[in-house]
């Protein structure tokens, strides 16, 4: 049983939907020396999210980005935690509703994906500071 | 410590909300072998996704399909990507909504489910085909 | 190796999100034996949802509600599963919506949340029972 544990970071982005399987995996080149188990991938804030999605047209993060603005408004009237801005309680919202983390079992020392599979950074914030990820790898050993 | 790791192919279905604890537990026989652990269930597409929820009424999961097209349209003025027709981009949004994996403990050698507990594959597309998962289960031998 | 597996009850909380930590990680006192690990909080039920959020504002989740109360309304015309009343199908959605099950990593002996990260039960019935977590952590030994 082997167990990898690491922080990364993401850089900041724009407010909306990112393609960042690259950037988080080369920074676990120890992902390797696992055969058979699981990563684990936490985002460690509450106004972003982490999700699986397809890995190709831009144009999907673009509509991913314009139908969460739809589905969770600004500016709602009952919305009484307004002191951080508009964009900042309908981050908090979308963050619950694509979840703060994924699990993705590695199969033959890689992620096992399917072929259109990749991991979205869902930025909600208007100005967004780098974000920290906890990575959680375990399993047995190559 | 003990690793179980295999795909599981699910049979196509028709749009909507499906009820397959069955389907999906009788293709891994060996999770018998673990009396304490977590099987981990992973869809590898983007637009299927998977969910537990209730295991009784057919009209749960007609309600979840109604309310679903409801909170997703197709054929927004904002959606961009279209090519694959009406039903693939919600079908994407839908996906990431709901997730694409399932944890769920394992104790005394059976999935440790509430009494109403049952797994959905929930199908999105209109004419989909067999869809895979990669169940990984790990734990303390029976 | 260590495995810890228990059983959590809730006091049955109003409908509304609900900041838990606390009353989580205090029937929990294991968990200090693992210094790296995974703790997975499992609810056993199919209309209250477990989910991480912000963890100061008490405006915040009352937000939450009012939203999802939105977003899921209650007497929608398409709704046919209506015998146990008008709160009873938007729980089953909302609960799907938020997910049923978290996955935590441990670092040094310690969640590894973020600063404003808390645990909410998201509760959606309006007579709700106390609610059973089925917790499982496993990881290195301290």
């Amino acid at each position: 049983m082997h167990w990898i544990q690491q922080h990364v970071t993401l850089e900041a982005k724009p407010r909306g939907f990112h393609l960042v399987t690259g950037e988080v995996m080369r920074q676990v080149p120890d992902l390797e020396r696992i055969q058979t188990g699981i990563v684990h991938l936490f985002i460690q804030h509450t106004s972003a999210a982490l999700t699986l999605n397809e890995n190709a047209s831009p144009a999907v993060r673009g509509d991913f980005e314009r139908h969460f603005n739809e589905m969770v408004p600004e500016n709602q009237p009952y919305y009484e935690h307004t002191l951080e801005g508009p964009d900042d309680m309908p981050a908090h919202i979308k963050a619950s509703l694509l979840g703060n983390h994924l699990s993705i079992p590695i199969a033959d020392g890689e992620l096992a994906f399917g072929t259109w599979q990749g991991i979205y950074l869902c930025e909600h914030r208007n100005h967004a500071k780098p974000r920290t990820l906890v990575v959680t790898a375990y399993g047995e050993r190559a």
